[in-house]
């Protein structure tokens, strides 16, 4: 299932949760280890690991193991598609107001 | 479950499906019936209307019933909660990178 999703549907999905877009605003501060994340957010480590997986699967953390600590950092996608998408939405919004404001324009002097 | 999510975890979850966003893109265009969604994204009427559910559900569609016609339009929320979480998430990645460069600058001449 979860392969078929493109990085765009797993990105938004990953941001679908109180505790990962937690989770990224503490690590867009410093990297972090998976027991400091856990204690951070009062869950379990399997609880942690679960979210810290679903945003490494979007690309949004990656994690790496040195000795027995895992520590993750923030991954390569800082949030470029969803940015790009979000843009290109408010463009269209502003062009349909644009188009509106011209048209009342236009008709301003009609009885 | 539902009615314990916040708006901004309604919103991205809603946006987490091509299907969705390529539903909002269209109503950016002009507002459309639940038949002529689903005659352009080629789904059963039952299958849009559950998209169309979740995108009412985090307040980024609002529907009308007119005579026997659904008609579906942008809703109140236009991304405004999701736009403001991802800037101040980029915003925190810029003030990294500006204490970043701070830091070598000043490490510069250091051997």
């Amino acid at each position: 299932m979860v392969q078929h999703q493109s990085v765009l549907d797993r990105s938004f999905a990953a941001l679908a949760d109180p505790t990962r877009r937690a989770i990224l605003l503490r690590l867009g501060r410093s990297d972090a280890s998976i027991t400091e994340l856990a204690d951070r957010f009062e869950m379990t480590l399997t609880g942690l690991k679960k979210h810290v997986h679903v945003l490494e699967n979007a690309g949004l953390v990656t994690t790496a193991k040195l000795g027995r600590v895992r520590h993750c950092s923030l991954g390569p996608r800082r949030l470029d598609e969803v940015t790009k998408w979000i843009a290109s939405y408010q463009t269209l919004l502003e062009q349909r107001l644009d188009h509106l404001e011209a048209f009342l324009e236009r008709t301003k002097g009609t009885p």
